[in-house]
């Protein structure tokens, strides 16, 4: 890497683009950006094409001279890219939609990362990301490559250990809001702080010390039920039970809300959803109203609407990642990562999301050390359940696939479950090619999803 | 050990005794038995005489000179005992009932081993457990101790680990019933096959090779959905997904239906509880029943309607246990006893439930090597879950006890399993000193059970 | 396999072979062989047609029909093969007596397994066996292979691990010695101790237990040091420190003097070879004596004289174990084969030399749980060195050859360890495809080895 | 921590602790320190006294107040400390001389850390810091433990998993002298390069990046045996072999010397034996040098001649770990401290020498990852013999002891190896309270040195 940088975005087309411009705009005195490749597909085109060019007003508005090149060239774009940004969501909010709506008409939770619907996820992105990866190996074999589809984890853990892919970050929001919003709660600057994170992407805990090195966590803990306590918005705050925190003496993710109020969080899901609907028609909503905020042809900066979307902070982070390799910074952050030993009881070769050290050399995790035994069995089944899932997108063997449903813990496993799977496999079947043989199968069982909703869905191809 | 050898029962009144002296009875020449203490407690002073006398009757119908001496002096009983079998249920049917019950009426699984119930079983046997110990580190300090009380494993754990009584196995009829009724399922001998097991108790899979060496196991799993396929009589027979296990190819056991097919087990639990009322209820009647037909003074053998009560092949495999280490018979068994590497995902200390080679030195695993990744999940979830539950015995400490619930597949968490924490510490009181501190503070909040049931059985003083 | 067997064994023109006749021929009434072939190179083709006339003469005098082939196509020879046995010495005793004399002529320890010799004996041993393991996996899909080639540990990892031929065991005498002698040293029968081996290849420690269950290990400890006390003839007896082995409360094995007692093994290593020259010209001249005695057509049963040659029971513990696999017997062997958590700090698939079940599943190692610190640190550095001995013999890495020569604790490292390596490689060069490269540069340089009888059998194409 | 910290250095009348005080006066701004007690024993009294003076007068060149206390009551000492440095000697040099001595009369090798002189080392320390530890965890229970009393790496493993006093730090200069002389002989600066240890004290290797996070490693091998290429001077610079540090691709510490070239660096250690006696005596002259410049009154900095003593750096980076700590600085350093499964070939509670952050939570490895098998193999029978070391100097027992010895690759086993054992304890007997029953039999036996050097060092009491 010399002194200009080529910076390429894969599913370039999402509304968060803005705040990736954001983020370059304000680090562009330590991170000197030459150009920026929005990648996106034949379905996105026209949202790339309105925020390439919102991209390009933005840094028109400021003294660099940057070029923002929209494409649907996927390989034209990787040309000798020194960083790689993914973004994108196969079969876009639609498919989310099927992800969500089925498990929950069979009333199971229709979460979008770790549950049904995320493993789906994972099955529609992997092939995808095996190509992007060929493609990388060819076109711009030094480039790294920082990941923020989800399922973040699985994906990286793909990407690293299954493709050979050794220059890959994995990064997530949820340990920044914990981390910005935390201080606060305890009155304390977020600098003052020294936090220590360990687990799998929306899977993990942390600790917090003060710079006399005395522990914090337990203070935490008191007001982590709390508006503002460092859990995402878009979690439902049901209310972790003291008792258990305090002898666990860790904090846990917001998403562990999921594992720990298993039937509390169920049943608000499914409250929700006959309330409101799924969360990504909500979001499409959202995103329908952004995009015609972004073809203002006299918006020049972020739009504040944005912030409504969730998802704050993803693409700071990454800036900040790019930053922090390019410039050699040697600073923490908690990113994806292979293991290396940090959590002993996972694999060396495993992708943890664990405080790193982030230099030119890529991210070093810190050693956490033995996790008590509940943590330990907890992330030994959840590594457990993305290996599976892994081993199903790479295979289509439908057994892994099963096998995969049957140890999540966010589903209940039996023959509804495995109706929600199947279901949920020939809604997705076009993005599912490695399934096609057990997809047919299904087909020829008379397998369809009795939603409206999803029916309408896969008539119009999505 | 010389030539004559004395046998010790504590939970002596239990049905199941004369089932263990048939078993001596029947192996008497190549293990000389000369005196068999039945120790029991007061609440159970009549059961232990009925089923004494029996037991003498029984012996008396032979031409062996044996002793059975019954007693509710734990201590006279041990010295020099050179095997204590226990088989006690602190609390009687009656604990189990409520174990049982109180889920049940909250909707959640009544099953006394791995689920809720079987927590509170540990949390009430260990103690006791603890004493005993004590008392033939004392009394019999070269004995040998074959558990069968329940969660089997977890007692077995806590024996060797916690209070470093190393000559302990842990047995279980599971394995047994596998092992006497597949091979007619394929139109084989029980000696022909070659069996290897490898999991925790209630909670292992098993493989299978005839005498060529070849692998039999795909063969089984097509079978495993039929009647007599091997699977306990208590169990509820839910189907098991073919594809899921052809996929893992191993045979699971009978309780991995509670985890594969979680929604149909859940159901079929609950309506059978509307029906029947709990199990426990139900084995209090046939108990009743049996012991009428005890009392018999013409009775001299095992009556027939023993093997109604379930639990069939336990007696029988603590009798054949104790034979091959007097007899240094090197024989493979299937037992509760240290890991030491058998299964390489499981710390070397830790109590699996394995094939073992049984001999004078007691029992040696041998090794079952790497575990495909979801059956590794399964087991160190499980593990953990049972070291929380330990943890929450030995200490008495709330927050375990509520993370071991959290962690426990079979429950799902959030208030409403916290309530039925709560209920069953209350329900329990009188056998949980260790959670005194706790349950003060569950009954200054007014938790009680509502269930007319439950609290009867709480005023009675049981 | 049906009733009746092909037997082929690699190096058949071994002086051994008569041995392995006498066990085929004691136990046709289990293992019903029907042909034996036995195969060498055309160097050995003399010796092959001598020893096989000899084996056919020995089957003749028993009522049994079996023929013996000779043949020097080995590929003929495999097809259809049940059990392959390797015992084949590439170079023969001339390369043996390189390996021996160098070491020796710079000072150092001339030791064929474990020490310089034995890791060139690994260089030479691999090329080949790659050829055979090929061959067998067309020719022979369903074989077992029997491997007591040297260093048996190296081959048998090399074979499994790399050619991923799984159906290989690998034999060795020293443990059959020490159970064979050490019984009669406490006055017991063999048959009535319970013996526990645990390490590798030449490198392994044991544990004895009486019928009763009592270790007699300390007792047999005291007798270590006394004749007979179950070292193989061909160590020198340097005596064991006795408060060392009462720490330890283990029986190493008769190679460990070359690690316990390294100065004394050195000094009589030298002092031997001043006054007699290397073992292999000693055995050399033992086998051409052999030779002559095979040659007499009256002889029909394996001579007295071949037990000099040392190595005894080595085919007797291979037709043993044929037999335990094809009777399924399921026996106690101390056989090399995958850890899979026996030694639990090796690696689960690292090939260890360990008390074993055999049956027609092939070898399942019996646990041996953790090891004390000083025996963990030492089995994990000899298999630092057998790892490091594998990936040069596979590479042809110099730079891997020399860190397996400085790791090796019976090798002093320095510039005269790798003028030994040196020497070797040049002195082997016929055999080492692979270091071709190596040993260009290394000739170019002038390597080559001052002693005039090396000098003699290179010059003369050995 | 507030305002002002109150040092004690335990060892305080050492050579070194002009550098120490220079360390903390040039730190005085971010370090406010109070006041240093200089600790010592009666036999040190002089040194100490003299050496305390100069501290005085050092500061009293400085603007700060700082007062600095000699004792040699440590208990007074360690009241209310905030930082205990240890740097002591047990048994001064003279102690040194028999380690170095007796071994070198026997033609081994005289090493004073890692050979038959440090494992001496080790055991007459433990009992010392024992002691220590002892009054701490009453006096002064939040202080930091800084400790730089040799072997280092064993001492430091004594005090956190035996003695458990968790905030304690290892420090040696070994790895400071590479990072000061490598960037040098690349023409880079110190700052700009990247650098990462791992292994044990005295054992460890590392691997070099650039601020491109290019790696320099082979580059830096291609330098390595050039003066000034960071081997600490105290150490022969024998030749590393380039084939097998390129293979590696790993750059050595100094130290490795002795392992990879064990020959050259036995040969040269007798040799300057020979010539100029052991490194000890020489040093016992420096050091009467050094305390003669020391008690000039004019005196008032470190004196230039203090840089010939050898352990240069050792000092100055106690002080700068103490101000990371105080600062939290979040900087990098190489420590001795708990592994954590930074190097997961370890256990995860052993202590591992290695690249960590210091903050004022402690030290906090980064991690390492998995190591080459050669390496792998070496640190775990180092680690092994570090642990027989400090089991038998736990408990006196000789086995141990010799076991020790017989594990150490840099030790010849075998009777003279005893021998040298013998002698050194019988030779230490004043220090080695905890060997008394051994020692008694071996004087018994008539075990002594013939050397009169050491014999006259005994008689006087030392």
């Amino acid at each position: 890497m010399e002194h200009s940088i080529k910076i390429v975005t894969i599913g370039g087309g999402s509304s968060y683009t803005p705040e990736l411009m954001e983020g370059f705009i304000k680090r562009y005195k330590e991170l000197p950006v030459r150009e920026i490749w929005l990648v996106d597909i034949e379905d996105g085109r026209e949202k790339v094409e309105i925020v390439g060019a919102l991209a390009q007003r933005m840094w028109d508005a400021t003294p660099y001279q940057v070029k923002v090149y929209t494409t649907l060239d996927r390989r034209a774009a990787l040309v000798n890219a020194d960083f790689v940004t993914t973004q994108f969501r196969v079969g876009l909010l639609d498919a989310r939609i099927k992800d969500e709506r089925i498990p929950l008409l069979h009333g199971m939770l229709g979460q979008e990362t770790n549950g049904a619907g995320g493993l789906l996820k994972a099955f529609r992105t992997i092939p995808v990301m095996k190509e992007i990866i060929s493609d990388m190996k060819e076109l711009c074999p030094e480039a790294w490559l920082i990941n923020f589809t989800n399922p973040s984890g699985i994906i990286t853990e793909t990407v690293i250990r299954h493709f050979g892919w050794k220059k890959c970050i994995g990064l997530c929001n949820v340990p920044t809001i914990a981390m910005m919003a935390e201080p606060a709660v305890i009155h304390k600057e977020a600098g003052e702080l020294n936090y220590r994170f360990a687990g799998l992407n929306h899977f993990h805990w942390h600790k917090v010390f003060d710079k006399q090195g005395k522990e914090l966590t337990s203070q935490l803990i008191g007001h982590i039920n709390e508006r503002n306590g460092g859990t995402p918005a878009n979690i439902f705050q049901a209310e972790f039970p003291m008792e258990l925190l305090q002898t666990m003496n860790l904090l846990p993710c917001g998403y562990h809300r999921y594992y720990y109020m298993q039937k509390e969080m169920l049943e608000h899901s499914l409250e929700e959803f006959k309330n409101e609907g799924t969360r990504a028609e909500q979001m499409k909503r959202v995103e329908a109203d952004l995009f015609e905020i972004y073809k203002q042809p006299e918006l020049k900066t972020k739009p504040e609407q944005l912030s409504k979307r969730g998802g704050a902070y993803y693409s700071d982070a990454a800036c900040e990642c790019i930053s922090a390799i390019y410039n050699d910074k040697r600073i923490h952050m908690v990113v994806s990562t292979q293991n290396r030993g940090a959590i002993p009881c996972l694999d060396s070769d495993s992708i943890v999301e664990v405080s790193s050290l982030i230099s030119a050399k890529g991210a070093e995790p810190i050693v956490w050390g033995e996790m008590r035994p509940a943590e330990k069995g907890w992330l030994q089944i959840m590594k457990a359940m993305e290996e599976c899932t892994i081993s199903a997108a790479l295979t289509g063997d439908y057994g892994l696939a099963l096998e995969a449903f049957t140890i999540n813990p966010l589903i209940q496993s039996g023959s509804e479950a495995k109706r929600v799977l199947d279901e949920l496999l020939v809604a997705h079947e076009k993005y599912l090619p490695q399934f096609r043989e057990a997809i047919e199968l299904l087909k020829e069982k008379g397998i369809e999803s009795l939603d409206p909703v999803v029916s309408s869905l896969m008539k119009y191809g999505h």
